[in-house]
């Protein structure tokens, strides 16, 4: 099932979508996924896709592909090498990512991403199925050139439009083996597997909660492939996870 | 005036504190402070007190006090050193904070912490007043040894409790020049003024907020002065800041 959220006549709502249509859910997507058998389908075209959730907050993991971490001259970290990216950095869908003044090297890192479904902590990797709603398509924007001097990437991956999520939240997915690519104005830069994952789904979300309590809404960025690279004012670069679909923005 | 959130009843709410007693607000902390003249008002006593607000995220400041600075073997930075913690993080007065199996080096770091009134981005810091709801005491509780092995402070610095925000926040007040100490167990730890802050609070806010939009909730740590120090299970640590109050929690 696919999970929106999306704005129609000034209203945003979730829905579910039903092939070229969406139903709103009455309920949000967090609880039993009811569309009453009266209840309206706006056609996808007419509705404006916004970021499928509002994650409070959003973890991401450096590193987690070896031909990626090799690229950028960096070994594979034993532990995953975790980092927080604020709720405030998230846009949808066909939204600007604005390159700050304050970068000269602005990279993209297509990423599955795994949207948390139920409160949980402490979660060892077999109970971690349970607790995922789904996933969609990420772009990690880096402010590379920040990443050193900062020290901390608050700014690097934080900043404003760094987190473009959508173009919706896939509940059905074997996040296994499945193809992680970006384009860049039509032109492949990334082409990957979540095979290649250093540690698995499963193992990232275990860790992470051994720390700190995960809510409903929140997200976890697994890791992009080998291919990053520069992002300029007036590119469109999109992210294709296979089961789920692109997610496209320009870069102002 | 000094601005609460407190739970009573089961049920939890904003409210002012009058004296010795707390009356609840209509429409939370964000807009008009409005209290009708039939409000009920509660003892102190008979509430308890929680964090003051749930922010969405959490800025903090590393390395703001030169004498803090230097008693860890680091330089000041040029630019404020800043990084993120997570809302999931945050717990009120009275609360028990809970030191992780993955740590052996829990330090305390008493702050002045400011909480964002107004949606804002890119201020100057003449700007900054106008959208600052109040103060509070915070204590930017740190796993010390894992600032090094995780190299990004997700763990370290935005574990489950490591956020203790209190007891209230307070309107009226001017940051410039005010005592911001830390007793454990009686024995004073910390006592520094925040006249030794390398960069003010206008210059934390105008800098972070260049790079980020801040929400209303959303709270800054200002940085802690010399004195940092571990925490042991039992210990009773409070964060005292002039003209706030006392901010009180134990380890367990």
């Amino acid at each position: 099932m696919r999970i929106v959220r999306f704005k129609k006549a000034e209203t945003v709502r979730y829905g579910i979508l039903l092939g070229n249509e969406v139903a709103p859910l009455i309920n949000g997507p967090f609880g039993l996924l009811d569309i009453p058998d009266d209840a309206p389908r706006f056609p996808l075209p007419e509705v404006q896709l916004l970021s499928p959730v509002t994650p409070g907050k959003v973890l991401a993991v450096g590193r987690n592909y070896a031909a990626h971490a090799a690229e950028l001259g960096n070994d594979v970290p034993e532990e995953p090498l975790v980092f927080l990216k604020p709720g405030s950095s998230v846009i949808g869908p066909g939204e600007n990512i604005v390159k700050p003044p304050y970068t000269k090297e602005l990279h993209h890192e297509a990423e599955l991403a795994v949207v948390i479904g139920r409160r949980c902590k402490e979660l060892t990797p077999g109970q971690v199925p349970a607790h995922i709603l789904g996933y969609t398509c990420a772009n990690d924007i880096t402010a590379r050139d920040l990443q050193g001097p900062d020290r901390q990437w608050w700014r690097a991956k934080g900043s404003d439009t760094f987190c473009p999520l959508g173009p919706w939240v896939e509940t059905e997915l074997d996040p296994a083996a499945l193809s992680v690519r970006t384009e860049v104005d039509g032109e492949t830069r990334q082409d990957g597997s979540t095979a290649q994952m250093v540690h698995t789904v499963a193992m990232l979300i275990s860790h992470i909660s051994a720390a700190m309590t995960l809510d409903p809404g929140d997200v976890i960025l697994t890791g992009t492939p080998a291919g990053v690279g520069p992002l300029h004012p007036g590119d469109q670069v999109t992210v294709s996870v296979e089961g789920i679909g692109d997610l496209t923005n320009r870069i102002i």
